[in-house]
Parts: C-alpha cells; sequence; structure tokens
C-alpha cells in the first residue's frame, strides 16, 4: 500500500515527505495506523549522523500511538481496531532477559531491529522499488507502519492519542527511572540533574512515589516554573552557585540525595549526579545519552563508601505491561502530560518541530496525522 | 598499665617493639586483652606512608581476637571475661547511618576515629608521656587496647582466636561483600578479580549462597589449587588469553557474570570487572582500595544496558550483629578460615610477618600474644 512518510535520506538532511510502499504484516506482525508521533532528541541524534548506529535512508520516529489496521499470521493478542502505542523496547516475554525479571531489555528482536529490519530480515518499507530502513522498531514517522506484535502495548481506547504518543518514550522514561530503575521510596530526597522533557517526567514521578525534596538543576531559569508545577520543591542554577556544585548540593540535602538523575547525557554532570548521591546508600541514575566515545569517571571511593551507578534505557519499563498502566494513571489525573505538549504539527511540518527542539522551544512537539 | 606494643613511629619504617602505657577505659569504653591479630595490607599501606590518612606515631592493626579486661562507665552489653572482636566499622544502632539500615557506615565515631582519637578526642596510649595515635578505632598491634562498647562484636567463647581475628577484617569484608552489598543469589554466576584473602572469602561466600559458577581471575597460577579448594570452579590467568580478557569472560560466562567482585584495589580491573557483567542485571562490586587519587572509568552506555557499579567495605557487615554469626559459621564448618592463616607469629616478629605479606608469602600473617 502507499503511505505518506518522512524518509531520512542521508544524514545531516532535512526529512523528506514522500509517498512510500508498505508491505502488509507477515506473521507475528501488525499493520498500526499511525495517529500521532512524538519527535524526540533520539530521532534527531541519528538525524544529525552522530549516532555510529543509524542507518540511512530510515524512517525515524519512536514516540507513536495508533490503532491496529490488521494483523499478521499468529497474532493473537491484538486485533484491527485495538489502540497501541510502539515499543521501541519490545517485551516478549520468553527471552532470558525477559524471564530473568531483572531487566526490561528485551533481546528477542535485537539484532534485526539494530539493522533496521523486521525480525525476518527484511524491510517492510520501499521507496520507488528500494528498501528504507525501519528505526527502533517502529517508524514512526509515516501514517501506517509495520510493527511485531510483541512491541506493542496495547491501550484504552479513549485516550488522546496526540497525549499518550509520549508514553512510548519521554514519560515512560522519566517516570519509569524513578519507579523501576531507582525504586525511590516515600521521603526520599531526589536531585535531577536537566529539566527537559525526562527531567520534568523524573520530577512527576518523584512526586507520585512521595518523595519529600524534589531539587532540579538547570542553567535556565526559564524552567523553574514548570518544574515546580510538576513537583520540583528547590531549583539549583549551578551558573549563581558561588563554589562547587557538589558541595551545594550536599549542604541542601544534609549530606546529600537518596536518589539523583542524569538527564541530560554529559559526562561531567553524570559524575556531579554520583558525588551529590548520600555516603552509605545514594544512588545515581543515568539517563541521558553520551556522546559516542565518551566516559564517565569518579574515584572508587565514592562507591566503596556506599554509592551506587546505575544506568536505565526506557525506565526499565516493560512495555507491554507497563505502559496500558501509565496511560491509565494519565487519564486518571495522576500524572500531567499535556503541559509537556507544547506544540503540534502536521506531518509536512515535521522539519519545523525539529528546529523547534534545537531551539530549546517547548518541551515536545508532537506531529498528529 | 603497662602494656606490650608494636609502634608505627614513622612512615616506611619498621614497627618498633615498646612498653606503651594504656589508661583505663573511660564511659562508654572497654579494655581488651588481645589475644591475636591479623596483618592487612591495609596496616601495610598506613605504614607505607601512603594512605593519606595516616598518622603516626601510632598503635595500628586492626584484625583482633581478645578478652573483655574492664569495661568503663555506662557499657552495658559487654563484661569482663567476654570474648570478644574490635570493629572498625562500629555499630551504635542510633545514628542516621544505623538506622537507615542501608548501610554498614555507622558514622557515630567516625569523625574520632579519623583522628587517631577516642570519642572523647582523647588518646589512652601514650609513650613516655607523650600521646600516640589510636587506628581505625582498634589498634590490636597491642597486648592491651582500649576500644568503644559499640566497636565491639562479642563472640561466643569457644573460638580459637588466632583464627576468628580475621573475621575482624578479611574474611567479614569478602563473605559480607557477596550476602550483604551483591546478594547473590542460588545459581548466580559470579567472577572474581584477584585470589587474594579477600577473593578466597569472596569466592567461599559464594559457595556459601549456592552459586553455580565462580570464575577466579588472577596471574598467579599458584592461586589456583586453595581458590579450587574454596569454592573456584574455573580459573582464568588474564597472561595466558589471547586476545580481551572481557571477550573472554563473556564468552565464558555466556554473556558475562550476574556478579563480579574487584578484589585488588587496580582502578583497570575494576573497569574490566565492571564491563565483565552480564548486560541487563550484572553488578560489579568494588573492594579492593586504589590507590590515592586513581579513578575508575568506563562508558555510561555499560550503565545505561543495566549494569551497576557498587562498592563495600567491611562486606556491607554491621560488625555486632553480622561477626558473631560468622563466627559460628566457622564453628560450624560452613566456612574454611583454617587453610587462609599461612604464618603464626609472635609480637616481636610482627616485621617479618609484613616482610611475607610484602612478598606474597602465603595468605595471612597472624600475631599471637
Amino acid at each position: 500500500m502507499d503511505i505518506r512518510a518522512a524518509v531520512a535520506h542521508a544524514p545531516g538532511q532535512p526529512l523528506t515527505l514522500e509517498t512510500v510502499q508498505l508491505d502488509g504484516p507477515r506473521s507475528g506482525e501488525v499493520l498500526v495506523e499511525i495517529k500521532a508521533t512524538g519527535l524526540c532528541h533520539t530521532d534527531a541524534y541519528t538525524l544529525s549522523g552522530k549516532d555510529p548506529e543509524g542507518l540511512f535512508p530510515a524512517i525515524l520516529g519512536h514516540e507513536g500511538a495508533g490503532v491496529v489496521v490488521e494483523v499478521g499470521a499468529g497474532v493473537t493478542s491484538l486485533q484491527a481496531g485495538d489502540h497501541v502505542i510502539p515499543l521501541y523496547v519490545p517485551e516478549c516475554r520468553n527471552c532470558e532477559f525477559c524471564l530473568s525479571q531483572k531487566t526490561n531489555l528485551c533481546q528477542a528482536i535485537r539484532l534485526t531491529q539494530g539493522r533496521g529490519m523486521m525480525p525476518d530480515g527484511s524491510s517492510r518499507f520501499s521507496l520507488q522499488g528500494k528498501p528504507l530502513h525501519h528505526y527502533m522498531g517502529t517508524s514512526t514517522f509515516a501514517n501506517y507502519t509495520v510493527v511485531p506484535e510483541i512491541a506493542l502495548a496495547k491501550i484504552r481506547p479513549d485516550a488522546p492519542f496526540d497525549k499518550v504518543c509520549y508514553i512510548g518514550c519521554g514519560v515512560t522514561t522519566g517516570l519509569g527511572a524513578v519507579i523501576n530503575t531507582a525504586k525511590v521510596e516515600p521521603g526520599s530526597k531526589v536531585i535531577v540533574f536537566g529539566l527537559g522533557g525526562i527531567g520534568l517526567n523524573v520530577i512527576q514521578g518523584a512526586r507520585l512515589v512521595g518523595a519529600d525534596m524534589i531539587v532540579g538543576v538547570d542553567i535556565n531559569d526559564r524552567k523553574r516554573p514548570l518544574a515546580e508545577k510538576f513537583g520540583m520543591t528547590h531549583f539549583v542554577n549551578p551558573q549563581e552557585v558561588a563554589g562547587d556544585l557538589v558541595t551545594c548540593l550536599l549542604d541542601l540535602t544534609h549530606g546529600g540525595a537518596d536518589y539523583t538523575f542524569e538527564c541530560i547525557g554529559n559526562v561531567d554532570i553524570m559524575r556531579q549526579a554520583l558525588e551529590s548521591c548520600h555516603k552509605g546508600w545514594g544512588e545515581s541514575i543515568i539517563i541521558g545519552v553520551a556522546g559516542s566515545g565518551e566516559e564517565i569517571r569518579t574515584r572508587p571511593f565514592q562507591l566503596v563508601t556506599g554509592r551506587v551507578w546505575r544506568g536505565t534505557a526506557f525506565g526499565g519499563a516493560k512495555g507491554r505491561t507497563d505502559v496500558p498502566k501509565i496511560v491509565d494513571w494519565y487519564m486518571n489525573g495522576k500524572i500531567n502530560i499535556d503541559d509537556l505538549i507544547t506544540h503540534t504539527l502536521p506531518l509536512d511540518q515535521i522539519n519545523e518541530g525539529f528546529e523547534l527542539m534545537h531551539h530549546g522551544e517547548g518541551i515536545r512537539s508532537v506531529v498528529v496525522f
């Protein structure tokens, strides 16, 4: 079938709106009509050419929501009409990783997903007879896409696509880092480095689980009002701190935070986040993605005296299990997404959405189809 | 009273046997007759002058066992005749750290202990009228010492001093890293870097909790037989590995270890230990003490894909609670200490004991009084 997609032909170039050919779903696959998709820094990172694993030409996008149109052979958990969120981290519930109960990093289709292909090793997308790469197993910058059954979370039908699409990445990453990875307890002291979309979702996650002190750290004072609305109790602008930031944060938290979250992707800030943890038990969670080849460092004494260094991907969430719950939380008013969707655009303005991101305008731009 | 002690007068010099004056126990303090003490690398590190926190002159030693002679005012949990192991990590059960239930790093007397003094800020030791520093709150290189009540574990009276003194540091550090810090589960795959005293105790800890695969890594093939006796199932000599050690270990463990332990104090090996962990859930525990100012480093991707970096001090053990249990385990044959005590010396040969350590002879030397 002919579909409409924003194609990434080459690194560093804008996306091109094209009529693309999409093959129907094969065994274990599902055809989804995408109704909305967020634009995430990860899409921009790959498009920039800096992502060493980036493949071109491709259809990017990994933060979508839509409706099942058709299911392939053997698909049992979904049917036409179901509302779904595509998952760049699938949940097969059968691989060593899923069965470990210790990680969300299902490996069932990792190799082909990394190669920009469906699990059988081929692509469903083509342009004038030449295949296009899938991206993160989702390729939501298209009005139709094909996704493996194990990479689709079924959600309630009354949830608005243009809001809950954000649960496909940013919301779950931030909330999940708090709930699944750090397992923040009520009464905790938390520090969040970087008050972009991920940081704000970490903040509302920390509020959700009952943290007492939620410190936001950002060099942009304009981030403060929204962060406070989301639950931030204290704000620190490193540029206004006289002296060492870590010392300032240790003082503010009376010895260090129980949990810190790095939501930027800066290896120097990752170190500050670790060293702002409380001796004996503080845990620091890396969420941000650092540049290729960059390294974190600290004195081992920081760990020997009880701090713990962790990371998280997709907030440690098992998508088919956890994403529908987070949609419920949104629909029940437990979390705020509306204030994070600051721009809504049609597909043919998708490049303008990336421009907004590069200029730091707003939090999240969403493309609606 | 006059006591007999090995005094560290200055960094880099041998200990000197001296008749030292010891004041009696003040409020909350206990006079202990030391019956045996192990010689640990930490004593040698401080004696060498490399320890930036080392103080001189001092009475070193922190791995002792003995008998209570007299208790000071207010001491309620001990009485003359009780057998005890001094604790360089006390357990007051009242400070924020003890009450957190998340760490063993009781801070009740940390400041004065770090200054080489008793909690009231003074020393009980003096030589010809000049005070000597206490060391790690224990100073077991003396036939009598004074220790705070909260820094003494009461043990069963039938346990041999010349063996269970080792529980005062090395045994507990190794076992505890497995049990308290890593919380290794039955069936786990474990890699231990460095097969000295700590490494061997990690190995027997891993066996105790039912690990399936216990890989030992050491450049000295002669460490192999004893490590196998303690439970090691596989041995890797990095000098005999063609290619990258981490790759070799990932292959051997089919994707990485569930838990790895660095028992050397080498920051490069700490990185290898982390990177030998299984994606998704592997945890690496730093036990070894690195040189002053040295730093660990890795790519944050290692953590974002699910590995966890931790450290441990005194094996995460709460001494007054856990040390008596470990003494029971030894007496009941659950753990082996006898094979680790390779040399027993009188106090006046204590410098020969350090020579044995520096030459890598045996595992542990114990001084008996």
